[in-house]
């Protein structure tokens, strides 16, 4: 029986909401879950962003591994205990940070953008990556590492995640078609011993995602989906490359969970790593039911709020001087803490260019509210058949409370 | 009349109770008064501010002239509207900073630690001290500057906080008494020039302090104390190096309150840069109204919180890794933010190594509550006739809700 329960379809489109019944509470869907990479949502405590409406979190495994520790965090019953989060969580594999290490900032190579492979220069390093798994430098102390398959959901049982997300090679875009499907024939063998030590060792409570590969060709993308559906897991992610544009990102995610729609049944589906609001909006309605994103919380800290601005990928730079004598709010009519408080764009852009504290936290509040207003307006359109109108009038600029 | 309503006297030293009436709200003393330097209290919003029992708080001349400049915080109404904090504002006259960067860092020199002159390059520098004021370069965009008496009064007007300081020379520890005995002259007639520049020109609802200076000099400290106080302000703020340990401290501190006590009449008095646990409780016995310090919040932004170790200068510093797997709270008893929510001391350790944002705001919400209980204990001892066996409790280790 899948953790997904279905409420609503939408007919027009692959969309559908949903509740998705984890081990610490139910997350409802479609969702946008914010990142507490390092065990903390950055400037925000958990009431701060049980405050806002999330139900879920994202961990880091890779980052949690080498810093405090798998083993000082089970001591406390796991993430959520450690970190006070009162709800479920999802950690992901390690795989992608280890993967970046390698292949130059993978964050930059799955939106098909220049490898930069200075990017990981001073910080950690991939060895050697072999079939066991992956052996590096930590970034931490510089002493080597590996992890592999085993390792990952090993750290993940300790973190004791509502959610555990298997162990795969995140492939960048700058790859052969060769590189790519061998890659993805590894990730599914990594996938059944993932699943293998999980069944042997895991905690029962514990659902495990596997993750769709096969860069951006389809074939590989459809074998991939076809063969992860084949698998008993609780849920589905979609990961690697996506594409080098908006429009390839939405293909190859369609020749997924058109794959998904015949072979995974109700099972949920997480987009990783995505979180633009067209982006949220397109893979809402290809039926992803979570998604995270470092975005809107990394925006917030340098300086950037989200605002109704499809021409500006709904972006306003604070940084901007034009900002420097407005009076006026930061975005009209929106009742996030930082707004409902008051503070003028003026101020806002002066803490910024000051690099206040204050004004990190503000942001992030700001960005998180209007992310979670989208997805409950998202949520709401199409428990009441509505999703096509809505989901025009965001992508034409209305705010997630006008549309 | 004096803007100080004295509610309650202690009758075995010189502390007291009372109502500082401002022009945005009343204060209830003995207060400390968080800073709000660059406009913000750092990590925190008002509401956080307001939430945790301050009253006022304190915006910094200098760095709020460099940027945002004083003509944009005037045209928003003034410094508290432009911060939406809806209470009073104190603002210092600059001079602290602007002679920092003469006499490398005042900061460390009022304490009495050794001159550090490194401290001070790559950032701004005085060009010349002289009978009209002070010529320096901007730490922020190496522009030459002016700031004298009149500027210093024009900016405060601008900022339109309700308590101005008037512009001294800050006087470090190591210079001569004849350098200590020359400057405290001129801060008096500077403080002259100050009183006419504001009777003409300043706000009539703000409130000029004067301040006392004299250095570590008994005789100089006395002269300085009646001078200031025989102009008509409407309170007088002790400034200055106040020696080289906390006894000399104290000492320094009595000779000018024991001088005000006698020629200031009711006035509010406030103590600048001071906020250690031990120096609040001999301040207040001292008869000081207001105090201001960057140490709460700036120890918690490095990661060590208040706590009831008069042995540890009531310190705890978390980056110790004693802390690491230590599941207990913060504080014992602690009722603030961050200690009610259940954070353990090994988290909280954690996230400071990681360098987690999150965990800055805790720790500043937690030391400016520690503070904010230190000083209503002792207002409450004060109305109760026990601040003898409340301050004995308190420098014994007693937690402000304990003792």
């Amino acid at each position: 029986m899948s953790a997904l329960e279905i409420v609503n379809r939408d007919p027009a489109s692959q969309a559908r909401t949903g509740r998705l019944k984890l081990a610490r509470g139910t997350v409802r869907t479609p969702a946008f879950v914010p990142l507490a990479t390092k065990g903390s949502v950055k400037s925000l405590t958990p009431d701060d962003v049980t405050g806002l409406g999330f139900d879920m979190v994202l961990g880091n495994t890779f980052h949690l591994m080498l810093s405090p520790g798998p083993e000082r965090i089970k001591d406390f019953g796991g993430l959520a205990e450690f970190m006070r989060w009162p709800g479920p969580v999802i950690t992901d594999s390690g795989g992608f940070q280890v993967f970046s290490m390698g292949h130059g900032t993978v964050a930059d190579e799955v939106k098909g953008r220049r490898s930069k492979p200075e990017a990981s220069q001073g910080q950690g390093r991939i060895l050697a990556i072999e079939e066991q798994g992956v052996r590096f430098r930590s970034y931490v102390d510089g002493s080597e590492m590996f992890m592999g398959p085993e390792t990952s959901m090993e750290i993940q049982a300790a973190l004791g995640s509502d959610i555990a997300l298997v162990f795969d090679e995140c492939t960048p875009f700058h790859v052969t078609r060769d590189y790519t499907a061998r890659s993805t024939e590894r990730t599914h063998r990594w996938l059944d011993r993932c699943l293998e030590w999980h069944s042997a060792n895991g905690p029962q409570e514990q659902l495990v995602y596997s993750i769709v590969q096969g860069g951006v060709y389809e074939d590989l993308r459809r074998e991939s989906a076809a063969a992860v559906a084949s698998r008993a897991t609780g849920g589905i992610a979609i990961g690697g490359s996506l594409g080098a544009d908006k429009a390839q990102m939405y293909e190859v995610v369609s020749w997924a969970t058109d794959e998904l729609d015949r072979t995974a049944g109700e099972r949920p589906r997480h987009l990783l790593g995505i979180g633009e609001v067209d982006d949220l909006i397109r893979g809402v309605e290809l039926g992803i039911d979570t998604f995270d994103c470092a975005m809107p919380t990394r925006l917030a800290r340098h300086g950037t709020a989200m605002a109704p601005r499809p021409e500006k990928r709904w972006r306003l730079d604070l940084t901007h001087a034009t900002g420097r004598d407005d009076h006026g709010p930061l975005v009209e009519g929106c009742e996030c803490p930082c707004c409902a408080a008051g503070f003028s764009r003026a101020y806002l852009h002066y803490l910024v260019k000051a690099r206040e504290f204050t004004v990190m936290r503000l942001l992030t509040l700001h960005n998180l509210y209007f992310v979670v207003k989208l997805m409950e307006r998202l949520r709401l359109a199409i428990d009441e058949g509505d999703l096509p109108a809505v989901a025009a009038a965001l992508r034409a600029g209305a705010a997630p409370w006008e549309a």
